[in-house]
């Protein structure tokens, strides 16, 4: 690319954490060569240019629009640092990808939503799309699995890949405080975002999720057939009887290929508290990967954070180098295989359901009648003392059992005189 | 490459586990065509012809000469599955590097001693090197250490490296025999060789650790430098008696930088009950990696196996086929750096001693006195009942000190009249 110069202009959108932390290495390590090339931010957009930074800003040339950076000869590679799946990240992407300029980027919304069309438009021109700092920052799952396992056929991928809702999740249990106290705390300490939508409600693990799915599987992200579900109605109580029953609520993300059909979805669970994943505290991130001759992997690491996602970054612009030719996603755009959502109803699932009762006779054979007309087995049955107000908690495990008959059951203890509220259902993780 | 034909010809030379396991893996997954290209083994060598194998090698040409096969018209590819440093695998290897033909290969004796001359050969006629499967199967640690960290400064990799050992010490723990009795086990049962010295002695894990240290370090790899101890003196005892410390015995094997000085080293260590290292059992490897920025990164996989490693071996062909122009190591050879061996005397460790003494009177006031003096401070002291024979076992575990204050403890006690044999001292990991 830029052989004879041995010089690689970087056009870098978004100057924010991790454009700072780019920033920050590109001055501390001079030495970063990679393939012999010395990499040079040449032309710099963001938002606010005023903004104090830890970083100088004004050797570079300032661009208002990160589309006119991303068009610019001044630069050979455009790094997108922006976020989201619209607007300015995703114009200014195309414009690059168009003109068959190479692009590194940490957008995961942009590529759960767009991938397939980025990839058709990438692999029309020739350009290059990485996209490590994606995913668990710099933990190299991306690498890993668009590269490193191709000699597999994956079957499912499955984590935690939400720092802020692992660490909420672990400061509940660790607190003993409620969701919305932590959350605020976090906020403050810098650790949430002041709209945390995308991440409690957790749309960006589902981002995440669908984009390890498409590269473990090689077909094409679909974030549209995944099913999210996120932390915001995880109770202290429910943490707290969990943890009396052996779990550790986590949000899990997971993507599972069965033939043509795959699904993808994200939802808190309840996970024995000697696996790994319940082990994963604090912002850590998590991975399972099973394939058909590998077995099962597992990889951990800091799911974000300056450092780690700019050396992911780092990482992306050396295998630039490198004039590595390789599809956006596993296989080329077009070979990409259709997977259709798979029908949840068909699942299986154990289930963790809390109920609110009434102090009367026959009320536990009212709830466990339930549960055997719709076929579930109980796996434990927690009766807690019975409250001044006269009513008893309840909590049950089930065996795994489909979905729809979880369902069912719920409906039928729910239209139960005796039950006082809404019962609460978790699903257990089956990993 | 073989662009314009579209068919990666492979000469393959080994056909034992591994080397069934890719024919089996190319037969299964005629799709397997990664850049387009088809994979087709054209040529096969192998000490004996007439084995009984899982495969058909009927329709490959033979060869009697690995050598020959990897310098032969009739491949594009030569794949190096026969192992050891030195012998045809090594001569067949520079062979195809020489004519600058790429070289894929699972050997890491062969890498660990030769690594460096081999780059240099390998950059000089521009050959690509590659040897995913030697380290850790199917799990791609060399990838994530050559390619995805390189935005990092990597000052430790440490981990359980050899699955036979893993298991030998897992199987001891579960089935309280010893070490004899297992290891004969494991040969009839094929999990480890007629002659075991290569994976017992420590070797094994020392050449995957030299590699993985000097990926992780942008050195060369130099096994000449390790510090090898394997798990042959391992005894049934100290596992128990490590146990009810709160241990479990693993082989180590770490590779740690600071500054210009490097030390690499495998030998057995007791791990805290609850580390990640400490739960993974049977013939599982497991790796973690320490960076300035990434942080900690924890990897775990299958270490062995047909299926594992010839799924490493098939990405790598993956990856020759983006034309990826790529260092063999880090960086160029000419770039790698020139790391030191430190000084082990300067060294902390905290360590377990089990004593056989004499039951007299002043007997634990010596010991601890040696200890002392030593600069040695004790953590925990375990006295077990006194022996029929008038013996008592000791155990002790001292904080961390430096590893020549250990060895001069050692000596003091075994100095001690009233010590019956040599004092057994295992490191406690510092993990």
């Amino acid at each position: 690319m830029t052989k004879s110069e041995k010089v690689l202009r970087i056009g870098l959108a978004g100057a924010g954490v991790v454009g700072q932390g780019l920033l920050k290495f590109l001055a501390q390590r001079p030495d970063f060569a990679p393939a012999g090339a010395t990499v040079v931010v040449t032309g710099v957009s963001a938002r606010n240019r005023e903004r104090q930074r830890e970083v100088d800003l004004s050797d570079l040339v300032w661009f208002d629009d990160p589309v006119e950076l991303a068009m610019s000869d001044s630069n050979d590679v455009f790094i997108e640092l922006i976020g989201g799946s619209e607007g300015p990240a995703r114009t200014a992407v195309e414009a690059a990808l168009s003109l068959g300029k190479p692009v590194i980027t940490a957008n995961k919304a942009l590529l759960a939503v767009h991938g397939h069309d980025l990839a058709v438009l990438a692999e029309s021109t020739g350009a290059a799309l990485l996209f490590e700092a994606a995913v668990m920052g710099g933990t190299p799952a991306v690498k890993m699995l668009r590269e490193g396992l191709v000699g597999d056929d994956v079957s499912r991928v499955a984590g935690i890949l939400n720092g802020t809702c692992n660490f909420i999740l672990s400061e509940m249990e660790a607190s003993e405080l409620s969701f919305d106290v932590v959350l605020a705390d976090a906020q403050a300490r810098g650790f949430a975002e002041a709209d945390p939508t995308t991440d409690i409600g957790g749309f960006d693990a589902g981002h995440k999720i669908a984009l390890l799915g498409a590269l473990a599987f090689g077909g094409a992200p679909d974030f549209s057939t995944a099913e999210i579900e996120g932390i915001d109605q995880v109770e202290l109580l429910d943490i707290r009887l969990a943890r009396q029953l052996g779990f550790r609520i986590k949000l899990i993300a997971q993507a599972t290929r069965e033939g043509r059909l795959a699904s993808v979805r994200v939802n808190p669970a309840l996970v024995p508290l000697s696996h790994p994943l319940a082990q994963a505290g604090g912002s850590l991130n998590a991975l399972f990967i099973e394939g058909d001759r590998i077995g099962r992997i597992f990889l951990q690491g800091p799911g974000a954070g300056a450092g780690p996602t700019a050396a992911a970054v780092a990482a992306d612009i050396a295998d630039l180098l490198t004039g590595a030719r390789r599809p956006v996603f596993q296989k080329p755009a077009r070979l990409l295989a259709r997977l259709s959502p798979a029908d949840h109803a068909h699942r299986k699932t154990a289930a963790y359901i809390r109920l609110l009762v009434a102090d009367k006779p026959g009320v536990i054979a009212a709830v466990t009648d339930a549960l055997a007309k719709a076929g579930l087995s109980i796996d434990s049955f927690l009766q807690r003392s019975v409250q001044d107000t006269g009513l008893v908690p309840i909590v049950l495990t089930t065996q795994p059992a489909l979905e729809s008959s979880v369902d069912e059951a719920i409906e039928h203890i729910a239209a139960l005189d005796v039950v006082i509220e809404r019962p609460r259902m978790i699903r257990i993780a089956q990993i």
